[in-house]
C-alpha cells in the first residue's frame, strides 16, 4: 500500500502540517497539503503545501526564496496530522531564517498578556524587501 | 475588544491547537478548540480542547491524568492558528511525560522512511494501565 493511502485525507482532501525547524525547535508556521503536496513534497525534499486562498500547489519559497529543506516527515497517531522537521532557509546566506510572511522568524509570535495578544518577535526583513 | 474576538474561528466555530513542550520543545499534539475550550485554557492554565468525537469539552488528562499546564499561549499571523507551551504531567510524580492516548511520549511517532511509515517512539506505559 502507497503510504499517501494511510493518511486521512478531511473532507477537503486535505491534512493539516506543522514545520517545526530542526536545531531550534521552533514551531514556524503550520499549512495545509493535499495528496500531490505532500507527494510532492516528499519527492523534492522541500515543502510544497497546498495554497487554500490561491487554490493551487505553493512551493514554499518560490516568490520569497524562503525554501523549507525536510528533513524529516512525522505523522501522528490518527494518520491525520503530518509533522514536518526543516530547516528553513533565507533568501540568501546572509539572511536569517523567516518563515512568515510578515518578515519574522516563526509565524507565532503573538502571545496572550493579560488578556491581550501581542507581537513578542521581531521582524527580521521588511516584507516589501521580500516579496519584491 | 475581547482577546477571543480576534481570534479566526473556521467554519464550525474552531481553531486548530499545537501543543509543544515547554523545555523539550517537541510537538506532543494537535487538537482543535471552540471558543469555550480556549476560554477555558485561559482561565484554568490546563490545556482544554474541544473533542470533534465526543461533541464536548474535553480537559486533556481528565481521565488519563495527563494534564498540560500552559505556559504560554501563542497566535499566528493569520489568527487562525493557536499555540500552546505546556508542561505535560504524567499520572503521578513518577510518571513520564505522556501527550498520546497510545502511551507514547508525542503523538508524532510516525516517521516516514524509505515509502513507509515507522514507529520511532516506545510505549512509555501501557494504554490499558493509563484508561483504567
Amino acid at each position: 500500500m502507497d503510504w499517501l493511502d494511510s493518511v486521512k485525507w478531511d473532507r477537503d482532501g486535505l491534512v493539516p502540517v506543522i514545520a517545526q525547524e530542526v536545531g531550534s525547535h521552533d514551531v514556524l508556521m503550520f499549512a495545509f497539503m493535499n495528496r500531490d503536496a505532500l507527494a510532492e513534497t516528499a519527492r523534492r525534499g522541500e515543502a510544497v503545501y497546498w495554497s487554500r486562498s490561491r487554490g493551487r500547489l505553493w512551493h514554499k519559497g518560490e516568490e520569497s526564496g524562503h525554501i523549507q529543506k525536510v528533513h524529516e516527515v512525522r505523522m501522528d497517531c490518527d494518520n491525520d496530522v503530518v509533522l514536518l522537521k526543516v530547516v528553513q532557509l533565507g533568501h540568501d546566506a546572509a539572511d536569517p531564517s523567516i518563515a512568515c510572511h510578515t518578515g519574522r522568524h516563526s509565524c507565532f509570535y503573538q502571545r496572550l498578556d493579560g488578556g491581550r495578544w501581542t507581537a513578542v518577535e521581531p521582524v527580521l526583513k521588511d516584507p516589501e524587501r521580500i516579496y519584491k
